[in-house]
């Protein structure tokens, strides 16, 4: 065998790029990188003031054959990258729905990127999946699912990279649940079910399983429902369905819709699927986590955008695991293991649409570690007070109104039309989008928009780590400060 | 507004789970845990002697309400975790392929959780999907991938968690591209190819895209072609479905399969399948990385395997990014942008599954900047020296055959039979699967098997960060030390 490689540059002693010694000092320098970006975290604009393209403009086209000291890199990255981030953990994002973060979780997915198991089945890392199973009971414990969803019944949880990924896995496990049913040949006979606040994940899971695009049901939900998906217009649905001789198949019922936290009445939704054999999917990616307080479970019947995980960390249960596993699973010669075939063990490939996969639950059990439920949930009750006080200024200007009550974090509210019927509500339309691009442009915080129910409403969503009573009350100030300007200048 | 929650445990100033004292404290201490981790990482036995439930009889059944200290909880990760490890990034790791690490990739890695964007679009965060563009063309430039994968070109480079998500996206794209072609009605015509040595990933994509069985052709390999797919073969499975009314759509080559690292013939199938309007894509999810090394170009025509980035950063260029993204796209109210209508910007979930996506264009960035090319390149040639003189002393043991010629880190190996014939064969396959069994056992490696052209074969991958030769001289002595004992018990 030859020596190692004489052409190495980067080190006298060869091409070490896990060295210890160059690890723990440039895991330091990150750091305090770091420790220095949160220091000024407020002085960044939320949304960058770039081109498209800017990038290209300070950085070459091709890669270097060089190497660069690692000082110089962490420089280049403030000095190019930074300038071009929308900030996400700047406590005056109230955009979209915020992502939490937290210490515990930036420190255990450190190690989980330093341990670096691919963990595809139980056998290639037995810990990492043991803990994922055991944290996800925790966690369901924790938002009170029905007991069939642990492990010990015959469910169990697994963590996901993204809610579409949740989404298509269940829809291709109700798929085959429905043709073992009703015969293999009635691919193009099922049919699924949502209303039109559903995520856009759920007609993008639709499109990549091929569901066809005239099987699938969005069932229209009205301002008076509070925008809920009402059982009987599910049950109306399906009915003509299963009349015309096709296969209602799968449910996607929501608590906490994106537009406006909307919750469908999951319970009697899921009943009237069961008449009909459907798989309910319930998606809660947001307002899920705010199960773990008491007071919130009755939305109920997943953390990673509240439960200070960071991204990545989307949890899915299941009542019936078999259903899942035999419509993902593949045995190929070169993952045989006596372990499986014991089936004693879980192997999570077959549970998710990849084969390797993250030590996703390392972050989450340190979270749940570190900090314990009982401040788990007095984080999602002080974003719910800040949210609930914003909720009230608004209420108390008598220019703006909520659109839609609040029941997490987010709210949805706008300047009211200064006079009734269409065009007046067009007005309110052009002011309020108005209002919301002055107050984006000032770069002082980040809200974001939705049309519900027609109407043109300003989302204000509590919930970065780091947000406190002041900000939320600097960025009422400001819509109300601009609120005046903005209705003039749009009409 | 109320005042902050009275009831808070953690500490006197509130819950602050993102303090930036607390953090910097955390990080340290966890940095200087990975430092003793992997000061120690030969000592661990590669494979954790743990039965299945064990973490479960470690830990508690319930969350506990009560935070518990940072340190404790990593002494509990220590004591309960870690013992249940498969230690992916120990030197003596040579099963499946090993997972490769570096110091720049962890501390881009921890730098994006940090900063924990999720950036499904271009305006959620520019940079990210900026720097993803850009390196994503500095790596297509490196590999040598023809210029029409450029951006520039209309082409275009994403980062996917998975190869399986990457299969599955284009494997969407292709069918939209056909039936456009063939009018929309045509869904259960689509006929999709793939070699016996595909990797599982595309059989999990096909059912999970909705692709009849019967309409999915698994064409053999044989041992005289080294595994690879013929084109003429795939030619006869083409001409015979089209002449049959099916539509062509879809050819999975494999550029380094997982049995034996086998090289199908890229560009000749390209030119069959050409013929007939089908989708070509390239899975190069291991050997693509070789191809920085000009000298393992002529394979190709990806690297969170072998290009130190670690786990959850897999490549995939397309030539035509508008046959991708508009099968993919979602266009939902509370995402719509100035920036995604001027037609300026790439919106990278419309080039994915998810929607919310990691920062992964971060840590390859610094891996490429960090080391430079000419080190990334070192690197590979080091690992594939070290298989070599693997393969040569397998070559000079005359118990012992090489079954497969190596092309890149892979040896695939086995002790001879001792007769011809079927029953020679068969005992062959016992001994070798004793052997397997008994080196691992050892504790002191791990290696992983296949079974290929009906033969059972030891798979020896070379490629942890950590690997040098001293572990490959040492492993093939345990190999020769427990091979007469081995054969004789299987006998």
């Amino acid at each position: 065998m030859g020596s190692l490689d004489a052409n190495c540059i980067a080190s006298p002693r060869g091409f070490s790029p896990l060295d210890i010694d160059d690890f723990r000092q440039q895991a330091h320098q990150t750091v305090e990188f770091i420790c220095e970006y949160y220091k000024g975290i407020e002085s960044h604009p939320v949304v960058p003031q770039v081109e498209p393209g800017y990038l290209r403009r300070l950085l070459p086209e091709t890669p270097s054959a060089q190497p660069m000291p690692f000082a110089k890199v962490l420089s280049e990255v403030q000095a190019t990258v930074l300038p071009g981030m929308t900030h996400w953990t700047n406590p005056n994002f109230f955009a979209y729905f915020p992502a939490t973060l937290s210490s515990a979780a930036l420190c255990g997915d450190l190690l989980a990127s330093a341990l670096n198991p691919v963990a595809f089945n139980w056998l290639s890392s037995p810990a990492v999946t043991e803990l994922e199973s055991l944290t996800l009971d925790w966690l369901a414990q924790l938002i009170r699912l029905p007991k069939g969803f642990l492990f010990s019944a015959g469910g169990g949880g697994v963590l996901q990279a993204t809610t579409s990924e949740a989404v298509l896995c269940t829809l291709v496990a109700a798929r085959k649940m429905v043709l073992e049913r009703a015969g293999h040949d009635g691919a193009d006979k099922l049919v699924v079910y949502a209303s039109d606040q559903t995520h856009s994940t759920f007609a993008k899971a639709c499109k990549i399983a091929g569901i066809a695009p005239a099987n699938i049901r969005i069932i229209p939900t009205a301002r008076e429902d509070l925008f809920s998906l009402r059982p009987d217009s599910l049950r109306a649905a399906m009915e003509a369905d299963a009349a015309a001789g096709l296969l209602p198949a799968y449910v996607c019922a929501t608590v906490g819709t994106t537009s406006s936290t909307a919750v469908d009445p999951v319970a009697q939704l899921a009943e009237v699927a069961g008449r009909f054999g459907a798989w309910v999917h319930v998606d809660a990616a947001y307002a899920g986590s705010a199960c773990v307080c008491p007071e919130f479970r009755h939305h109920l019947d997943g953390p990673h955008k509240w439960l200070l995980t960071g991204l990545d960390c989307c949890c899915l249960w299941v009542r019936d695991r078999a259903r899942l596993t035999t419509s993902l699973s593949t045995d190929p010669e070169y993952l045989k293991n006596r372990a499986t075939e014991s089936g004693l063990v879980v192997d999570y490939k077959d549970w998710q649409i990849g084969t390797g996969r993250r030590f996703r639950a390392l972050k989450l059990f340190m979270v749940m570690r570190c900090y314990g439920t009982a401040n788990l949930q007095s984080h999602i009750r002080s974003d719910v007070r800040m949210a609930r006080g914003f909720e009230e200024m608004v209420a108390a200007d008598t220019r703006f109104e909520v659109v839609v009550p609040r029941r997490f974090a987010l709210v949805c509210f706008r300047m009211r039309p200064r006079r009734a019927g269409a065009d007046g509500e067009a007005e309110a339309d052009a002011a309020n989008r108005r209002l919301l691009e002055e107050v984006n442009n000032s770069g002082g915080i980040y809200a974001t928009h939705t049309v519900i129910g027609g109407i043109y409403v300003i989302r204000f969503a509590v919930g970065t780590t780091l947000t406190e009573e002041r900000h939320v009350k600097a960025a009422w100030e400001l819509f109300r400060a601009k609120a005046d300007a903005a209705w003039e200048a749009a009409q």
